[in-house]
């Protein structure tokens, strides 16, 4: 049993308490109790809110990736020479990352047992060719090396931006999100030797 | 009950049963019941070869680790300019993730339950450093950019690297592992503009 406090929660104060069980115990080894146990509320105040634990993964992937999709729709994604669109979208991306970080962390880990995950991984895979076609139009434009495949460079960039979730504390005592930003743009467009 | 065919398990052959079963359920929702399946054998056959569960744990990420401090031990990683050694590194450690793909995926996962876990992390931790220094050692060259932090370009350059392991399946239909270790070595020291 639960010591019930007053619900007071919206469906978005619930969403940050779920999604941070999900990233601790996995969504599959979540379980209503253990939502339940976390936001210090019954399980029947929180079907008060919600339809289910999946309704909860898909609004928690749904605010990543409309996140990461509102990065292509703005101006500086959309308008000039692919290169520059592309380290916009790039800089944009470790934006997103960071401000969103648990629900990009939860988004990153989704493996596809459920429709609301294989949902979830057909929506990543769409970005993922958004930011490839744009990669490719920076190739054709002569803007970028060609002597690496499009999308072998496409996963490798997007590795190193992903793997900013890992390690990222919003403590204030690490990397803060402008230089991380800027760190990932010199290094996917410049590298390590390049005029520093 | 499992169906016990004969045993004819090496320490080896047995290893690469559990780290394909570690890797598929995670090693702390594995028990020696999914070992025992899995390997077709009883679990007292899997106690003939190995103590446990942990014993096969430390066998199979030693492996990878065993891989990557190899690495630091090879001439062109002891000899020469550090940009030179680093970029050796590199290149090699790519080699090593797909070489031995099992093994450094689960030791990318361990997460440090247990005493075996803690030690993998503490190892892992200390060849990040080694590859720290060797960076650091660059930059007072004045070989790589002196405007990204050392440590900051350290966690992202890994990020990219260790990334390999999430997409790279040995099947002979994608990039190659020469493909992939070009890429990424053109990606970390020249970047996307760089003279392709």
């Amino acid at each position: 049993m639960t010591t019930a406090k007053r619900d007071t929660y919206t469906p978005e104060t619930l969403l940050s308490v779920a999604v941070q069980v999900f990233n601790e115990r996995g969504y599959d080894g979540t379980s209503m109790e253990h939502l339940s146990k976390a936001a210090g509320i019954s399980k029947s105040s929180i079907y008060h809110h919600v339809a289910g634990k999946e309704e909860l993964l898909r609004r928690a992937v749904s605010r990543a990736l409309d996140g990461l999709f509102g990065i292509l729709d703005e101006d500086h994604a959309r308008v000039g020479r692919a290169v520059d669109r592309l380290e916009h979208v790039v800089r944009r991306m470790v934006d997103v990352l960071i401000s969103e970080l648990p629900y990009v962390t939860l988004l990153l880990r989704v493996r596809g047992n459920t429709d609301t995950e294989r949902w979830a991984l057909e929506r990543r895979r769409e970005f993922d060719h958004r930011v490839a076609e744009l990669l490719k139009a920076a190739s054709a434009d002569g803007d970028v090396r060609a002597d690496i495949d499009v999308r072998l460079a496409t996963r490798l960039v997007f590795g190193m931006i992903n793997s900013v979730v890992e390690w990222y504390r919003p403590d204030g005592r690490g990397a803060g999100e402008r230089e991380v930003a800027d760190a990932v743009a010199r290094l996917v467009f410049e590298g390590l030797r390049g005029a520093g």
